[in-house]
């Protein structure tokens, strides 16, 4: 039904689909629930590391939280293969949650999200088109800069 | 079948419904799931601008925030308004998550939201009891005051 | 259809179901949409009272910002039972919300989070496996030291 497949977009983008990273702590990674299927807070995790971590506006800037919330989005979109296994089963990306570790007076979270929803209208076109929340939150799980997730609509 | 069209009401209130502020991101406002609609988090525009800034408890009273809050609110059912047609389509407001930009130490969150639920019954009556997530936020997009995303499920 | 009643494995445990405690401002406990069912933000309310306050990492461990989270979770637990009669009609935890009043530098909000996760699965076993966000949240409601929401689907 997808005019393009979502995973074949994301090879053309450049971007390979991590391993689905394992939960930190007693939680599992994703749920469906009906036509729902949600995740857990994705960190910026890549082969087991935090590939950043602090405060934006402090330890990091804008670029680089961008980078690691697009580095949520693979590992959220990971999650989302193993539980649906395809890509082309999600039908529409509902939300985003996007709570990006600030220092106090950074008031820019929306730009530190904004890599991470495009790359899911790259990838789903009008289906990736989704609502969002963006938080700064004062201090984050493991001093991790970004943590965001999913809501999805799927077959 | 509602005992009153919740749009004759906001103007019974004396509210108007405003234009559905656009996104300040790779985002879109509102999107149905379902019989769920979620909005994104609305921020306290009037007319394109914030009507204040800064947080809770420092650069502004409960009083000033609690108007901030039923602004983000009218904002939501404005988005609700554009994606049903009519807001006698809700059948139920699920959830209100409030988020409110608070200097340390300022613990009166509910005391800000509560104007901004107490409008939901006020138009929606019986249909607009819904759950509450109240969070003081350290630093929140724009210097906004306040944030609201709403869920409801409609016909 | 459940292997083990989760009332009468909540009383193994060594727990017994609150009162469902009242609303904190103007809103309703738990809604149900659909399939899914919603609490508000439980706070560590026992006999109406909070059982601690302030912020993990300083002035409470992660001992008892944990022992928080799991009053916060049998608090949801009894909203949830008032709504549907019995927790044997939970088919699901969809997603834990644990919000952790947090000093600054204090990374361990999983830790503080984990005792209310492995509560849910020792009650409802596979049923009980839910996806989680963990924030630290720089002020409470109430100073409380622990928030958490639950969604679950329902029969």
């Amino acid at each position: 039904m997808a005019v393009t497949d979502p995973e074949a977009r994301l090879r053309e983008l450049g971007y390979e689909l991590p391993d689905a990273p394992p939960p930190v702590g007693a939680y599992v990674p994703v749920v469906r629930a009906g036509g729902l299927v949600v995740t857990s807070g994705q960190l910026p995790f890549r082969a087991g590391k935090l590939i950043a971590e602090g405060r934006v506006g402090a330890e990091l800037d804008v670029a680089a939280a961008g980078e690691a919330a697009r580095v949520c989005v693979l590992n959220a979109l990971a999650q989302l293969k193993q539980l649906l296994g395809t890509l082309d089963r999600v039908k529409r990306v509902v939300r985003l949650e996007g709570y990006v570790h600030s220092a106090d007076g950074f008031y820019q979270q929306p730009a530190v999200l904004n890599p991470a929803s495009e790359l899911l209208t790259e990838v789903f076109g009008e289906r990736g088109k989704h609502t969002r929340v963006a938080l700064g939150i004062s201090v984050m799980p493991l001093n991790a800069p970004v943590q965001i997730a999913l809501w999805v609509e799927a077959e």
